[in-house]
């Protein structure tokens, strides 16, 4: 059995955090990750840089880390000018967003979700062959504005998005972590029963509630084998209130660990990257098997 | 559905904070707890106050709350000397722990396994009628010295353990945090199996490395609907290196609650509750759910 970890803190992580991350030390952190284990990376997103001022040098860091052998790496495009930077920056797996509630998509992107899904089509419509897309349907299970969503509208939306492109990753995000165990599988039980054939499934988890963990072990046996974390537990929604930090990749790999589920994750290297990640100025780490492991390491 | 919470904080979460907490504090926690739905509460310990000094009082702490409404309260006792304390200070709800491990009994009360369950069956059976017992597994899936638990070795003390006394509430309990959901479910659904009959089954989990919450929804999916937590997730076994931080109550009574499970805890209350026992001199507190609503209520 093998779990595959997509490392989201140099985008989704580093994003709210104000102090500006030098680019060496965001390639520091990248090829860390790589080292650790790490394969498939979302290094920074080609949003205006007025908007995330902390990742106005994607760009670069795709460019300076494109060396690292066997690195998928992933970049946020937020519309048609992000594609159109990103692969001039020659960005070849591009991570695209969708919320399934009106009220967050207004937020997000200050558009309504059907025009969300439209520009979508058109994007994917234009793409050269072997970009890779991850689409990512955030407040898939709960919204700030409008608390739980039907199950039948999300997979409506799903239908809609799914119709302009078949061959894509969906990524299901728990936006605000108020998703429960019991709510991820049925949501999962029900995106594979009705979908499943070349689409991929991914579970994108926040801890804010301490549920991350529980949520991915239900996205697991429920049939999702790919998971979105971030080293440190960094992250959250700007747009969110609350909504701070991402399942924590250490944690992840650890529980996938107890399990007996590779990951390819070596956990004492992830676990030194988390601890910098974790003392970055600015940041709001989370998560607990760092605490464990070093409360072990100096009582042991 | 109908999850049953029992707090363990006055005992599993005071006992490892240094400072004296006095008896009237002490009391009003437990009042505070009742107010906010909790029934069932662990409010100390008849342990050699040599050994644990902090639970030192609890005669007192039984006498001061024995008027409130409905209140079951449990305490721990380590042996016949305990039990005898215990039942002259009035308490009806013993609670009794052997370990499935060699070397953590040996560790806890330097007894061999043999010697904690001929004990316990003596004890059980002098008991005067209409006291209860939860009989407390401890290191059922994980050992501090030893590593993962045997189920078939687990299976065996526990035959051994309820040939002394078939009506007992038997607690699994994940001493070091180190268990994760697919093992918590398979061993609760195993003993399921092979007991049932007038046995109840309670778990008591750690989050030492985060697993907290997905092991409750594992447990509560095997069908397990009784559970130990801690107010602010207090807690730790002193003799359990790294066994750091009980699950929060206050986290496993949001996740219900979101599942549609009936707890009886308002969880406003015991959120106020929690961020009291979080705030004491010595305590190492955990859980997520403080935080988030704290967070929530900020920025809403």
């Amino acid at each position: 059995m093998r779990a595959t970890l997509v490392e989201v803190a140099p985008r989704d992580g580093f994003q709210p955090i104000a102090p500006f991350i030098p680019t060496e030390e965001k390639v520091a952190f990248i090829e860390a990750a790589h080292a650790a284990g790490l394969r498939r990376i979302e290094i920074g997103s080609f949003v205006n840089p007025k908007a995330v001022p902390q990742l106005r040098d994607t760009a670069e860091v795709l460019h300076r880390t494109a060396h690292l052998p066997g690195l998928d790496a992933q970049v946020l495009v937020p519309n048609a000018r992000g594609v159109a930077l990103a692969l001039e920056a020659g960005a070849r797996h591009l991570a695209y967003v969708v919320s399934a509630s009106e009220a967050h998509n207004r937020s997000n992107v200050r558009r309504d979700v059907a025009s969300s899904i439209r520009d979508y089509g058109e994007i994917v419509a234009s793409l050269p062959a072997g970009v890779k897309v991850r689409l990512n349907l955030a407040t898939a299970f709960d919204c700030p504005f409008d608390g739980r969503m039907e199950e039948k509208l999300v997979l409506s939306r799903l239908d809609a998005l799914l119709a302009q492109r078949e061959e894509v990753e969906v990524g299901l995000c728990d936006t605000t972590g108020r998703a429960d165990p019991e709510h991820v599988f049925s949501l999962v039980s029900a995106c594979l029963a009705r979908f499943g054939g070349r689409t991929r499934w991914a579970f994108h988890g926040h801890d804010t509630y301490g549920l991350g963990l529980a949520n991915v072990a239900a996205a697991w046996r429920a049939g999702i084998a790919v998971f979105d974390a971030a080293f440190g537990g960094l992250g959250g929604c700007p747009f969110a209130p609350g909504a701070t930090g991402n399942v924590a990749t250490e944690d992840v790999a650890w529980m996938f660990s107890r399990m007996g589920v590779e990951t390819g994750v070596a956990l004492d290297a992830l676990v030194a990257v988390a601890n910098r990640a974790a003392a970055l100025p600015g940041a709001s780490p989370g998560g607990r098997v760092r605490a464990a492991m070093t409360a072990s390491c100096t009582t042991a």
